[in-house]
């Protein structure tokens, strides 16, 4: 029996996090360090720059490596970089990212290159887009449907949370027309989703052994997201009625989808639908079981149960992700494998 | 100043419980030390008859009263009592309750008296309905409609949880013929739901930081209860598409309502119909903000919010309560001071 | 069969709130408003006078009496008012007591009547008092072992939540000479006792699935106040280690304490004390089992358990109360009902 | 620039694991999945053989390799395999092992191979050692400080979750001979610890929202193998009074030690001994914060940190771990790293 344990011998991708101290900054950090191809090249922050990352997050502690210590963005910017991640908010993001475009490929966790239409980003963020003249070279990251274009772009729009634990399952059901009526759409996420920000909201005796509905209808910002990417593939207006609820929990999204469908279908039939789109995928999968958000948490899966009403004509189906991984840093990951010519599941198992 | 402070000076009313070992007998014990004019004569146990009570819930301990030690029901059945409440589970509860027909007023919190309709109780009960001669003489006890008949039943059927949390609002829009399609509640509710017997459901591992559904569509017992009650008001069938959710909290239930309504009505013409309906209630309240279900924990309320989707023809209603309190053992009570004529909130605050 | 129901005979005491908007505030008004002998006034608050209640606390939704639009100080200070609670900050309250001073019994649940010597308050507070000549009449309010004292008291100062899971089972074993050594505190809070105000210690991502250790040794406020009652019984100095640690979850403490007691004590003769001092207590009880924080949530109890080490001559005492109870609004209306001369169990069960 | 992906290009070692079903199975098999140089062969079960592994553990679900479906005992013992972990209860994990020793490592999470005393196992476990002839062949795989006597053992006794988080601060200060009186450890523990048996202990609703110690003083099973270390490296009997606390969390311990040290010792004569022990260890860290069990959750680390009360002669330790890596599953693949000559660290990051 002989074995032999050889360091890696190909040279690593660098990469760099822009809004360095933001949570999805962590775990991407988190999922970096184990990808056996990249190595991280620095963090950035503009209010901290000069402060050891493991001050914010101590689970750093120790020597990591040198992108230890939080740089200014001045201080990066014409360092030769391979792919550069933005965990900035928006407008904010994209203002920062065009320092780079052109020079590594951008991966934006924030809304700024989400919305291909500037009126409706204007309206969703009361913000004039920042960056209008790039954004069309931008793609939607939604990376178990749209690989082939993102492996292409030089700049990826990775989705919200929301939207991908919802247009994972609906969108392959437009494409193929089996949608007959207005989809509702009823969401449960953790407060992580609600950011680093200390707030009434996420104090912890406010949150904590509470649940209630927020920004419900169509006034949600997500709202626009999903609709713009539904409509696309409908070939027509796709309004859907969403409703995200807050959960005393740390992480996770399950999305209960309520869709009408074409009279006639079976479960066989949308079964198939998914069979074909997500037959190779290493992260999608139709369960048999009711998925918990704790089953894909800290993972980049979406699992998804169907049930079929035959009778009323409706399709739901019970979505999950991990809103901090598959809903942001995790598809980002993904997305850069992409971009970068990698398998997409590199480096997450 | 003078002051004077005076023992009360009327006779209490004496109230027995039966399955006085359920979460819904601690919470009800709970409630009724408060009420200025009852007292609790005792609580029974098949199983623990001759156990002190605080070694249950030690909560209780220390002597409170000659209610602490469970008694067996041979023991109990022939105290002269004015109310008993069942916390046994359905089957058993309507079996023992038995012993105090035309002695007491019954208020059973299990399913056994809700369903007017043996055969739906066979049906979603598995089990042949242990007492369907004394089913006419049942009133269901959703208090805050149906305080008239209550007052004057010998039998209430203690509503579910769920079903609480919808109907309240869902029933005086059917009343008003407001209704126009398939009603769909996504409802998500605390563990204390799902009862005390330990079980990997109820586990803390797999319950604490994650979200899934269960029993969706018409699959659920409460889906009979709430559909008969719906049917008998809309005078005509009237399914529900209805998805529980567990969260990860001890208590609470949010139930999100999607109804299609008549086009051309104004949340004016539906706040309307809720201001006649809930004009005198203590207890139900339409509010303006998201209401949260901490907001009613420990309480007999029920809060909920309307939004009017008018392009879409839909009402978005999410209503709270306490799954344990209103959801069963406030409701309970209350049901309690109905039939002895007693103010419906007295004894709450 | 013949009941009466008749309404309270006798005129109320009328109570008010300074700092209305407090944690403590809410909790106290939900205990006021379940005592048979006493009615809210009002509720004043510098900041948000004219606000109602219910826009803070919507549990408190609907037409519930005069006190429910917070009134400013200015307003309230000349009404005929029987006893005043403050629920302002340290340093603020004894300001805001003074307009009440010889017109009405104070109960402050701040920090600013707890100490008698004003060095140590000002070391530890690290602020002047503000009312020194006034402190000579405020009593400490441990309400179970300083009963007689606090009925005669004008101004009463609430003990700190930790001091009273700690004192109350350490204070009697000090009076009778049993304790022979170095007494060390491990204290375990809910998030509650941090307060309202949002910080990135109350975030909801970072108190959850967390706990962790603060101000350990002799560094807590808290330290002064429980080291001044220890010393003034035990005749001498009295230092204890005290390390608290935040628990996730909202509201209780366990207080673990390690008390090297003189040898050749058995634990009948511990047993023996706590019966003494104990015998009629309603609220302190010491049990067989280990007390959670649970079990006393919600009420004004204090439930602590005994382990004897002998051949370490150490006493192992584990005690839990309600922080916002028992440590803060409970023992405030014990207090109330101590000044007002009625039994100080009135309105609590 | 040019990258080249290649392909691992050594022979990995094959891992199987008895006990497939235990929480400490599901973290190891989600540890070694990212670990370079493993593959895991098979998972067994007595009760499951048969079953695939998704079934359990719902996020696995999708192709992951032939250990998916659990194999027997029988079916597995003959394999050709490198390292056997055993993640069965006591008893039954030494009876187990028992097929594989001369063939395989060992690393047995159970307590079976941790006590070198059988009397003590036996006083300790109620139960004969069921395997006391090999028993001299284990090594404590206490990983950070025997790091050298594992990597030639043959069996390795992983440590119990709470003595990693206590041993790992309290061995080097007993080493140096700075500890001069009774320890008192006070540990805080998340349910996980409590294993997968749904009991009214892991019930959600009793778990939740509340703190309780359990089988405090020298009660607790762990402290035989706390004490047996002690005692060695301090050349005399080490008792410690250790009072375990459950918290309402997943995973995670808290250990708070109060260390009576020789009278004269600085802050910096502590931390110099923690300095030569774990200069270059890549898990312990002494920090400077309070350390949280949050920051070191799904980690293999120990962070903790240090109060001198110099008055007092006391030192107190704050040290942190999750349970089921650092105290099970992690230390497991750590020790897995030593017997196999790969570098400690390898896999984690």
């Amino acid at each position: 029996m002989e074995y032999l344990y050889l360091p890696s011998m190909t040279k690593k991708f660098r990469v760099g996090i822009i809004g360095g101290t933001a949570f999805t900054s962590r775990e991407l950090v988190a999922l970096l360090l184990k990808h056996p191809q990249v190595e991280i090249a620095w963090l950035s922050s503009t209010s901290q720059a000069g402060t050891p990352i493991s001050s914010i997050f101590p689970q750093w502690t120790g020597a990591l490596g040198p992108w230890e210590v939080l740089r200014s963005l001045e201080d990066v910017k014409n360092d030769p970089i391979d792919v550069v991640f933005s965990c900035l908010p928006h407008a904010a993001s994209a203002e920062n990212c065009a320092h780079f475009i052109g020079k590594a490929k951008i991966i934006d966790l924030s809304a700024d290159f989400r919305l291909s239409d500037t009126d409706l980003y204007q309206k969703t963020y009361d913000h004039v887009h920042p960056m209008p003249s790039v954004l069309k070279d931008a793609v939607y990251g939604l990376a178990d449907l749209y690989a082939e274009k993102i492996a292409k772009a030089s700049i990826v729009g990775n989705p919200g949370c929301y939207p991908t634990s919802i247009l994972l399952p609906l969108l392959p059901l437009i494409a193929e027309g089996y949608v007959a009526g207005q989809v509702i759409v009823d969401s449960k996420s953790g407060v992580s989703g609600a950011g680093r920000t200390p707030t009434a909201t996420t104090h912890y005796n406010n949150a904590n052994e509470s649940v209630a509905a927020y920004k419900t209808g169509r006034t949600h910002r997500h709202v626009a997201e999903i609709e713009e990417q539904a409509s696309e593939v409908a070939g027509k207006k796709f309004p859907v009625v969403f409703s995200p609820h807050l959960m005393p929990m740390d992480r996770g999204i399950l999305s209960s989808l309520y869709i009408p469908i074409k009279p006639g279908l079976t479960l066989k039939d949308i079964e198939d639908v998914y069979g074909r789109v997500y037959a190779n995928s290493p992260f999608v999968f139709v369960v048999k079981h009711y998925p918990s958000t704790k089953e894909v948490a800290y993972t980049n899966r979406c699992h998804f149960k169907l049930q079929l009403m035959a009778e009323q004509n409706l399709l739901l189906v019970f979505s999950v992700i991990d809103n901090l991984i598959k809903g942001a840093s995790g598809q980002a990951m993904q997305n850069m494998n992409l971009v970068l010519g990698l398998p997409p599941s590199m480096g997450f198992v």
